[in-house]
């Protein structure tokens, strides 16, 4: 494994033993030295501080040296090609990049001119894909409710259409053999690209939570108010936010994942996201756990 | 002690020992490993890149990773509440915050909401408190006169109402038993909130420098011409700017602090500001080193 | 040697000493420590993302702190001077100072103003040196083409008279007794000021060419068709652009040299950028290996 790119077509042995290693650095709480004097940058062409940050501290607590180049505010790009720019940064001697781009397949076609040394990770590309958000999503339900999939009702409720991270997700429950999963959005904002195969699709948010292990709230990008896909942040609430009635519905021991950041009282109201079900800041924590697995992998000597 | 919030109430032996563990940093001149792998992300809402840059100093010479999050220049928060901001970065597991706010009272405000093993530093919150700097601005005056605080005397000048940098002096002064405190302004920039209490007020800066061993010279923001609170930048001067005449009223070797930047030739004139009575560099210095003292005490094992 | 300013009148010996320590970093392709807990900052008045990494990487390679202040940016300068900014830095604990300036000489004026024990490198300044790049070149040449630079044949082409590497490609192929330099460029991008004496001037690009072991290629800035100094890129490709059928009339085994970041289809073809002749990744990951033996002469005890 050169690269992370993708969950899509991922070996579940890889997938799991990705998360062991996860949940191992998770159960550290602290430094390890896999990565000691290994350069890694973050390339980010779309700006996430947040997501940034997470790869940041992963990186740090590996003994990584770090640059960070925030290339959609760098004043000194100069029209360079995002391909000149990795190239100049292996030549440097950075063995890790961390990518994020707002175009789809950006990162998959960086990784395609890297040298053999060299490896990328997808921190979201477009639509497309954010693996180490499936990873931490997994991670983060695998401690919930064990590591039977095949078992779990799963429900991703919101804007799987634009979500990389609901591709990502539902290339990681695939192929950790998740039993039962629906997916619940307007029309306009459910994709018809194949991501659903195999998936039960529905508009009723209570068919959809309907006896669910776990919901996986997607965040509501407001620029859909402006595309015409929503009509108001209000009605959107009402017909698809997640609130303590709603959840009425679900399994007894339901719980509640969002990516961040929340919009909140929009996906989901502030009385779940601050709640006994959310695992919301226990997905941020395991991020940080997920990157270093990730990082030492594609990178420890 | 969990937070450094404020320096108002602060026991006097906290003061001291504070004060006295930053003066075994100032000899050291080197580095320390009491953080080793603990991250400490600087969070500032209002920037500084001077202030940030003396905490990122302190933390790296104590072994910490750290985390820069200029949120006022940065694109990528989305409508997240500050709240929102340091949970996420507590769940990443970043155990200190240096906070910068321009509202009063909103460090407090995020501390009362942090956990249990998370430590926030206020390094400055609208016009109430930047503690580090009254540490810093303490270990300087008992570099220069000595650990006896009741004999001294002791001018502030300038722009008090609008300056948490002579609040926390203020408070640190009392603390240590100041004997002789004057406050120094037009009166537009004189705070009529109690900051004044038991202190000496004059609008004569003559009046105020008789004899005194210290000045701290504020720093006159720009914007108070446009308030209207400021005539002109020259007649300030002429009224409140510390040159070496007015100074030849005060004790023979008086020394004269600015907390930076300088306006120079508005609150201070180069040959003062550059001269042997001008404490300005060494309190830098002494900013790193207090810094050091006090993310150790709040952060160490 | 306190600073490095220029290379211009830098003895031969202290040149090859810096390039023999650099092919040693080179070699090594990892960390050294000679700079634990030394502080050092960029400080760059013009922004150059790529460069201040390669200082970066150098720096923390060799175990330093590293900040970041990238005063064109930061909002928190309020009219400070460059000097008080970098007093203060120094007074923070600051040993080392990376600067790049647009004004021609205020690297060196700093320099002037700094502290026994604080080091400068001048990482470019107006037109008149980039001391690291001109270094960076000779190891670069010196690795392709041998230690006997007065057989060398070498061309210079494109926009020598606002370049500061031309300037200190010059400085430094003197230094080491260049056999045969030539210029080639429009008249209008000629300088007239010193620069080119010694130097064979021709406006003839196979004349230039004919024969040479390498060609440095130079940035054409696309501000010069706004000058009026250039009437199009097409035109400048046509007459000085660095092609293979131009490269014919070189030596066999011609070397050709890039600062970067390339206009490519201006200056040169991606043909020739990507072809074997290229060294232009090698200066980049020669200039980490030099900027490390400059940061280390300066500044190691």
């Amino acid at each position: 494994m050169q690269h992370l790119l993708t969950l899509d077509g991922m070996p579940r042995a890889t997938v799991v033993e990705l998360l062991d290693r996860a949940q191992h650095f998770a159960d550290l709480d602290g430094d390890a030295d896999a990565l000691h004097g290994i350069a890694i940058c973050t390339l980010f062409f779309e700006p996430s501080t947040r997501t940034r940050m997470s790869f940041q501290l992963a990186a740090q607590r590996l003994g990584a040296h770090v640059l960070n180049f925030d290339v959609s505010t760098s004043s000194a790009r100069k029209g360079e090609t995002a391909l000149d720019t990795m190239r100049n940064l292996e030549a440097m001697g950075v063995r890790g990049f961390v990518v994020r781009h707002h175009d789809d397949g950006a990162v998959a076609h960086l990784a395609a001119a890297a040298r053999a040394g060299t490896a990328l990770v997808n921190a979201g590309d477009g639509r497309s894909a954010h693996p180490t958000q499936g990873l931490l999503d997994m991670l983060t339900l695998r401690q919930a409710k064990g590591p039977d999939f095949a078992t779990l009702r799963i429900a991703i409720v919101g804007d799987v259409k634009h979500s990389r991270v609901a591709r990502s997700d539902l290339h990681a429950l695939r192929c950790l053999g998740a039993g039962d999963i629906r997916v619940c959005a307007p029309a306009a904002l459910l994709p018809d690209d194949g991501t659903l195969d195999g998936v039960r699709v529905t508009h009723d948010l209570d068919d959809a939570l309907a006896g669910v292990d776990a919901v996986i709230t997607l965040r509501l990008q407001r620029e859909r108010m402006q595309d015409g896909l929503v009509d108001s942040l209000e009605g959107y609430h009402r017909d698809y936010g997640i609130t303590a009635e709603r959840l009425e519905g679900a399994a007894p021991d339901v719980v509640v994942m969002h990516p961040g950041p929340i919009n909140r009282g929009v996906e989901i109201t502030d009385e779940v996201a601050d709640g006994p079900r959310a695992l919301i800041l226990r997905q941020v924590a395991n991020g940080v756990a997920v990157r270093m697995a990730v990082l030492e992998r594609l990178l420890a000597a």
